[in-house]
């Protein structure tokens, strides 16, 4: 292989990874992903500890790996191990009327986490960023921000030790003076290096990123931490949310605030296969919570990547490839069902 | 004289107007301003029809043309004559303890408006924009806002018809949904153009604009305007703030609301002559409400560009220019005093 033939095959692998975008040309690579956000791998040690501390089996997304990175995992646990406390914060961006399978993932291992460490939680419903980015009406963004909080609320959460707000309705006040905090440290130059913005984006965009910064902050919530401006944060995400906690954590002493630790997951792949994510833009590609037996069967065998080998005689003669990630996560959600 | 001569002339005669500075060579040549900003002089037969429409005598900073400028005046009176009511939208960045003579300008008028045309008034305290672009603390700003307020309402508005807020304290809700409306509406490099951010500015800086607008449009004070979306909105302010509401009224009808309408006035000139406006960042150029008779007196005799030739000689022959605006504004506020 020349190195013009190495070269093409480099740029055929080439995979992006955004809050707005995650597509390869081939699997993704979490461990390069890894590397290039340099974030931490969660090893099995990890696990270990957290099962020691909860007094819990770990979740089947950590047993499986479907969680695999973090940042400051450790940090956020030895502090716990001494007594103190933290709070949890994961969100949604409602650009569907329904929430799906891919949805669902941080959400239900964020009711464990909840369980397990009884702490307190907070979720942002972005409909201020989905009426920008989809260009939907502030009106629209919000109703599917209402329809989303009720798919979430099933997750059955601790309603003692839960917050979801909307940013339409939430921000403003303590929330918005940590934005202006936050937006202070950050440069134009900044941002289009972690988000790559062009000169033609609106200035909604640029003004995004300390939205979803600022629940990491205690302060943001003096309804539920009042006099707590040191109390940990953890976030459970998908990796493909950590350009936003970079820009957090890079900020965050800066302004008085421990960083946030993070606890990121791979993605839920489309149907069709691995190289891309469920996506609530493409419903040939997702299965929704709202979606009926009938149609789940129809996606699947429609649309889905099944597992099976590109002829019937090597089927015959391999047998079907279990361990292609939609088979995995389909087995792995039929435990909740 | 030849060309480089002319250039060099030309280079001299260069004026910066924005809303941070305001800087000459020379005297501030509000004629190239208007053209410049492409607003519309303010002339005899508008000041007539203040005076018919409201059967009042014209404020004297009519008369005198301290406010010399106007967007779309013509049409709010339109509309005022026909019976269709307004409301007044002005405001104030809180970056000193106490208000200077120049920025009493646009609240002294202000409350002529509001006595002359009977109408409701919004006045924004812009302590965000403050703490981005003076480094100031949250508190801090937040503080000389409340300072601010005090001196804003000695000037006597209608406290039936007057809503004083500060943009951290109110900014949320509606509010922040026209904020969203307007962001998207406004590419960054359209604010580079008009307020010539750079890449090393930060976010907040370029997420600031939209909160500046907002105050134009009534769903922005649910409380005040409710189902009156359509009312007209008119601001007077210093010519200096023209690119925030050039910005403004280029989005309005985009989102569905009137463009506002523009009463603007020239600069309160610094004590030490005409070509610099009085400002807070230099308090030897300023005379506070707050400063006593003593230290007025030690100012101008110190400062203060009189008026007076540059010789003794010369000054015996010629005797004073009175038509040295700080003289004429130092007449004019010796009538309210």
């Amino acid at each position: 292989m020349d190195k013009n033939e190495e070269k093409q095959r480099e740029e055929e692998r080439e995979q992006v990874v955004s809050p707005w975008e995650v597509s390869s040309s081939g699997k993704i690579d979490y461990d390069k992903l890894i590397d290039k956000f340099g974030c931490q791998r969660l090893d099995q040690s990890l696990v270990d500890r957290v099962q020691r501390l909860t007094g819990r089996p770990p979740h089947v997304f950590l047993r499986r790996g479907v969680f695999f990175a973090h940042r400051d995992l450790n940090d956020i646990l030895d502090a716990y191990e001494k007594g103190e406390k933290f709070y949890l914060y994961t969100g949604r961006g409602p650009s569907s009327e329904a929430l799906h399978l891919g949805h669902l993932v941080p959400f239900m291992f964020t009711k464990y986490l909840q369980d397990a460490f009884k702490v307190p939680l907070v979720i942002q419903l972005t409909d201020d960023e989905k009426c920008m980015w989809k260009n939907l009406s502030v009106e629209e963004s919000q109703r599917l921000a209402r329809e989303n909080a009720k798919d979430i609320i099933a997750c059955g959460f601790d309603v003692t030790k839960t917050f979801i707000f909307s940013d339409f309705d939430y921000v403003g006040g303590a929330f918005y003076k940590n934005m202006v905090k936050v937006a202070k440290c950050v440069t134009y130059n900044k941002v289009v290096g972690i988000f790559g913005f062009t000169g033609e984006d609106h200035i909604g965009k640029v003004s995004f990123p300390p939205v979803q910064a600022v629940p990491s902050f205690p302060s943001s919530f003096p309804h539920l931490f009042s006099g707590k401006d040191h109390l940990r944060c953890l976030i459970p995400c998908a990796i493909d949310q950590d350009p936003y906690f970079r820009m957090t954590r890079d900020v965050a002493p800066r302004i008085g605030y421990h960083k946030p630790a993070l606890i990121e997951s791979s993605f839920f792949p489309a149907l069709q296969g691995e190289t891309g994510k469920m996506s609530a833009s493409d419903p040939n590609s997702a299965i929704y919570v709202t979606d009926s037996a009938k149609a789940i069967k129809n996606k699947i065998n429609k649309y889905a990547f099944s597992g099976g080998q590109e002829s019937v005689e090597l089927h015959r003669k391999l047998g079907a490839n279990l361990e292609v990630l939609e088979v995995l996560f389909l087995q792995i959600f039929t435990l909740f069902i």
